[in-house]
């Protein structure tokens, strides 16, 4: 938020507003009103309006038209309202007007300022296509009519819970294709023999492609967890107004909106069973950020393997090359590090830390409320966005990219000790612990080691030893 | 762990054992053997051995019991073999012997510790059995016979699954008791008016009855959510063994030891599809992790309203009484402190953290496996168990004896300006905010001011605060 | 950061530069250049660039000018280069140029992209000073001159130091206003006698100046906290170029290097001891988000405290009266919620949360280097002006116009039945147990009571009940 | 806690005690009394009773014999009473008794029955040496004589911070003899040269020495952080009393406890200036847990290190072998993991992860006290002792033992093309760059390339490349 004093002083055009703790000047061409500005100036915080969040805006939108949809079959708003209502509501669907949404998202309040500030901008938008001046409420009421039958209580928490379920389907989309290159890789990189590795130590032999393929599986329930707590997210509280008793909204309202809502938004939107429970359950939340969390495990886990594959180029793993994308040191000449994932990581903590904040705002409600949910709302918001934006980037920048150092995999498969294992069936876990004792000591290989005991025939060893049959048993 | 050395040095009589790394005396009676008691010495940081997680030890055995099985049909283990091995779990399933485990649950090797101390334990009872002295693994061996087929790596993650399974089932009927108690007093207190409170502000009217309700509601979806959780922790990757390509295990074993272990337990365990992936996947492990802290939060805000609503005696909302369970104060007399909320928030407290625990453990997975699973396993267990503890203490020892202040409720429903908000609808958001702020700054009660000022008649008024109306109108 | 291909588009000329991975065009009137361009491309993560943090674009440049005075003094740069590169830095210190510094400071590669970032646009404001055009880096060169004798993994690692350094000061001066605003109304509130609290239940009295004394001494040493964090941010790695052996600077040079950084900084720079360590050191970084987690912990408890002692109006504490800032609902008329608080919590969660996110890139350091560094910094500068802010919005918008209920707070005292403590010392504490009891059950007072059964006299009783021996008595 | 219900059955001799709430039957040879009994079957949650947490035992007995040695001093106690009292705590002190401490450390209440339980175990150990039966309390009585002039607000406090200075000490020696073993190391390693790497790329050539003091140097200053927070926790509240007024304490009584604690202790304790602030205040916990998270980062980051350096092996670095501690694998023969490294991160994610639960009980403090206390008292006394105990595990059984691979060592600087660093200051950064590029491409060798292309002479090569100077120019 920009100083809004300033703004002010320099129009040389205000109007006065009016509401319970007195009057002030507000620009006069804005379309938010007196409170959208005093909560501006209260809360001075993180630097992010409304503005940058232009799903929640479009869901608020949403929501307020299919209340004033509501309002008028109960015969609360003229047919004249109700047009100017909707008409202002589908131009902030559109993306228009959303620098009008100038308070920061992190709030006091629980929310009310930003219903408040959409309330007054279509109010304003509303009194223009009716053909009056802003600010002349009298015609069309943010409160008595934009926000009739209506809380900050229930829509905030509506909006907010649709604004995630936009947010989430270009995080699925990046997803998918993330796979899907990953898969891709899998399929390249099928018939390069290596070896597998546990706890850092030399395990059993692998292909590298089942290695991709690995990766790819390990991110294929992602978009399902996401989904089922998107499905949660589309459970609503709206008619439950200021606690849940529905106080000021007609019987029959609750439904009546949400289904106008479902048309609107597109999506399958259902009342909560209890209003009363629903008005300060932050459950659906928290199961969306355990599912963005759980994303940013996986993405982690994703991006140290590839750091530790593509370790090198001389003294590292060195079985994988990432893209170059951009000169690795400032000092060290011709240095191309693993930037991409690096960031990847980041992104990733930056997930896992603030599931921490949403918890503890979670905790936080208090009886019929929860006032902590704007920060929950900031931080699903962003890190919808984060997860999205960064898995792009892994994506097109690293995956798409990475090449195989063939050799370099066999010769790690040749010079192996793990190998052994294949044998245990064969000839005992401690005769088999013995040759590789000795291979480790001595140098030489397994093979040789067990010829020299005669423990097998060379052919017996040769079946054993197959790729085919160590990579693939089950 | 107590210091195993004096433990040896205190028995007359000992067997030697032998791995890799050499010979060690192990207390003759011992049903453990030599790893087992190497990594007891080297584990010594928790003072909580595996003995402490009885679902643990079953899930280990049925794991057994069922490889031991598809070993059998495979011909691999002689009918004599599978019979001492099966024989063996059964008296672990049973609850017997479970103090031979001895090894601290945290440990290093990814679980191999514990799977050792289960193959040792079983291979000795085994021996038994078949009439052998303990130690004599020629007859039946630990790795060769017991873990045949198997690595720790598909054995650990798939026994530590099961016994999530198995913790989930008390903590879940735990949530129902508790929510049925909470649904009992949402009857009992259904005729009690009380205000609502939003940011802990006088809000509207509403009933106890349907706070008390609200709660129950608000846990009412959380032994789904500990379901879904537990779908996903039966997909196993048994027969995936050391790195999931199913090494040393012959072909078409994983669906059989999946199937035995399906019938053994009880539970619609089945096989990952990809197996390489699910060796190194903490993804079920995090959503159950996620499902408890869930709870956790709902459980810590429970606990704190009950605390907010029974604050008093005399100085503060005092619309409940907890039953008082023990003298609150070393000072001062006949204080009585909510002491059963307050520990439920601190077991929801530990759960949430160690949450954070949970997801450090799985991010730092490498390649083929994630050698921090003890540590998962050991914060679910403790967790699931703590909640289960917890809930049955506040369910037991402080829902079910709650009496409801009903003088207080009515008196603050008397006061309250918040009643306000039922006329908006009627004399608009302006004259009510007006009558609002002379009702605060007078003392005057809202109807009164209403009928001074003419703005409804008194029928109309009557209607319009008649409390029914107010606490529902959906 | 915006998409960098549209801007360059978009203008009419660009110039062409080169790196290790090939040709670019880069604006013609731009001062980064192309590595820059590169790394603004990579990474569009966050939408914070470098640019919206002030305090690490000065300490960057205060690090370049100290390298620039250490790299003259060996002979390493000629004086017109000297100038060239000082003069720029100067520049940056003053707020210039900012807006060029594009890259989102989220990034992969442990801050090469932001050192680069500095070290093209020095070079390029340079080169203009010394008559030539934009990238003609043969006459002043980002790597050869401006980066001279360091490395990312030394610049990066002491500017954010100095950046934190800087931002500590403003949040200092701030918490030292808030308790100060505390403390004036402890002062004015000295002689209101109220009921102290534990468990929400009712103890023994107390003041309410006491109350707000406690506030302010309990904010006492968190300046200090952070001071001391700041002398460990102090001591650098300045010199210890790539991994902290200095390679590529001449012997001497740290500690000039140094030297000229406490000159141009006033700050008391020192070198660390062992710069190997150093380098991947992230222990002040900790301290210091430990500094700032501790601060938002004792702000987040004032402020549910604030929240507790200002609920009503009607059916709370009521204790004190925080000054209304907006209208409180967008339903509910007269509505006053206590929004600076709330707002105050949630600042205080995101720091709680975020510390969280610090402690896993710390931990996720690797060997000579910690790659997750930006992420580090990213938190603790925003973290440090959160805090700032909101603490000065808590200040000047809440504290400053408290007023107290002295009518209710002297009500509480005179109904409590904790008073009945102050009696335990001359008539025991079984025998205070039940008059508490009694008084709990009959609503009559305490005092009467004794009275009734002799068990003091009059004299005595009103000796022990005096409010200035129960509020102290140290 | 076991089931004390059972325990009563058993027992064929019980007395009777009775309390605010009535009678109950307490086993005949109970030390403690009714109180404690009603808290063991209250809170049966986490199955850790006081008495395995020796150090606030003695804590608790040394503030309970300042406290009696005060009121001796202020005439509130008799001689006999006085050596009653005292010589119990002894006892105490001792270690004797300590399984009368039967209630679950983390409970409700505020830690009201840990101060209860000592009370009365102190009450009945000296009522046996006054001659007196258990239970005999008229002659020394749990609240009116142990618990005098004393709160369990002010005493469980105090006792927590002196419990945690005593585990500090042996933690802070184990760090010491950690830091020794690793510096040791950097001696006996001080000549092998190998290539420092960041992001896991190779960077600049360095000594294995270097890099083993660097790990040494890491921990130099965490027992000095340690430090600063038990000084911090020194300063203490007792003589506050319930709220820190000092309700029913002589005046002057708070300056002697303290004295007679400094005296008992031998800690440098204090009193706190403001103790109504101090009785909430969780500030030097904090501290103190942010000392041991930080500690954490640094051991969890030491021992990936030291698993990243260790790996192969035949396929990773394999610069250092670990000690083999116990047979790695159930399947893979002759498989040696770096078990305890892993078994040292899992301890430090632990730590970290309950940082985080200490800092939500610390947050949830309201008005006069923290009824969370005992959940952070008991995750802090907890990871102290993992602390210690997992340190001494990685020093002995691991560090101890690590021997080096010089030959791999000296390949890997030999292979590099990172030293083509040293030769920027030579031929310019875009030279070396071209260089490095053709190095990687061809397989040549850096030295080779520039000898080709003719950039340096002979001997200036030989000079600029001669390991000493490349591993150090500070």
């Amino acid at each position: 938020m920009e100083n809004t004093d300033n703004l002010i002083d320099n129009k040389a055009h205000t109007r006065i507003e009016k509401d319970l703790l007195g009057e002030q000047a507000v620009p006069a061409t804005a379309l938010y009103g007196i409170q959208t500005q005093r909560a501006a100036q209260n809360f001075d915080i993180t630097g992010m309006p409304i503005s940058h969040f232009p799903d929640l805006i479009k869901a608020l939108a949403m929501v307020k038209a299919a209340a004033a949809k509501a309002n008028y079959q109960h015969g609360l708003l003229s047919e004249e309202k109700l047009s100017a209502i909707t008409d202002a509501c589908s131009d902030l669907i559109q993306g228009e007007h959303h620098e009008q949404f100038i308070v920061d998202l992190i709030q006091g309040g629980a929310g009310t300022s930003t219903n408040m500030n959409a309330n007054e901008v279509i109010a304003n938008i509303g009194l223009k296509k009716m053909g009056f001046e802003y600010g002349q409420y009298s015609h069309l009421h943010p409160n008595n009519d934009v926000n009739r039958s209506q809380s900050t209580n229930d829509v905030y928490p509506s909006a907010a819970r649709l604004a995630m379920v936009f947010a989430a389907k270009p995080l699925q989309e990046a997803i998918i294709k993330l796979q899907n290159s990953l898969a891709i890789k899998g399929k390249e990189f099928s018939s390069i023999l290596k070896m597998g590795r546990t706890q850092l130590q030399d395990a059993v032999p692998m292909t590298l492609g089942q290695e991709f393929n690995a990766f790819a599986s390990d991110l294929g329930s992602e978009t399902a967890r996401i989904e089922d707590a998107c499905l949660q997210l589309c459970e609503l509280n709206l008619g439950g107004t200021a606690i849940g008793t529905g106080i000021n909204a007609p019987k029959g309202y609750a439904r009546l909106a949400i289904s106008e809502l479902a048309d609107i938004s597109g999506l399958p939107v259902t009342l909560s069973e209890d209003l009363i429970a629903a008005s300060a359950d932050m459950g659906a939340f928290i199961t969306f950020s355990s599912a963005l969390k759980r994303l940013a495990i996986k993405l982690s886990k994703l991006s140290n393997d590839l750091r530790l594959l593509s370790s090198g180029p001389r003294t590292g793993l060195g079985e994988i090359n990432l893209p170059a994308m951009q000169p690795g040191s400032s000092i060290i000449p011709g240095k191309v590090n693993p930037v991409i994932p690096e960031a990847m990581n980041q992104a990733a903590f930056q997930v896992m830390g603030t599931d921490m904040t949403i918890t503890m705002a979670a905790e936080a409600g208090q009886l019929q409320l929860n006032a902590m949910e704007p920060l929950i709302v900031y931080n699903l918001l962003n890190n919808a966005r984060l997860l999205e934006k960064s898995i792009r980037m892994l994506d097109e920048r690293c995956i798409q990219g990475i090449t195989a150092n063939k050799a370099r995999c066999a010769q790690h498969v040749e010079n192996s000790i793990g190998i052994v294992t294949a044998l245990v069936p064969h000839i005992g876990y401690e005769n088999a612990s013995r040759i590789a004792g000795n291979a480790l000591l001595s140098g030489s290989g397994v093979a040789e080691l067990v010829k020299q005991e005669k423990l097998l025939s060379d052919e017996e060893l040769a079946a054993i030893l197959s790729p085919d049959t160590m990579v693939s048993s089950i």
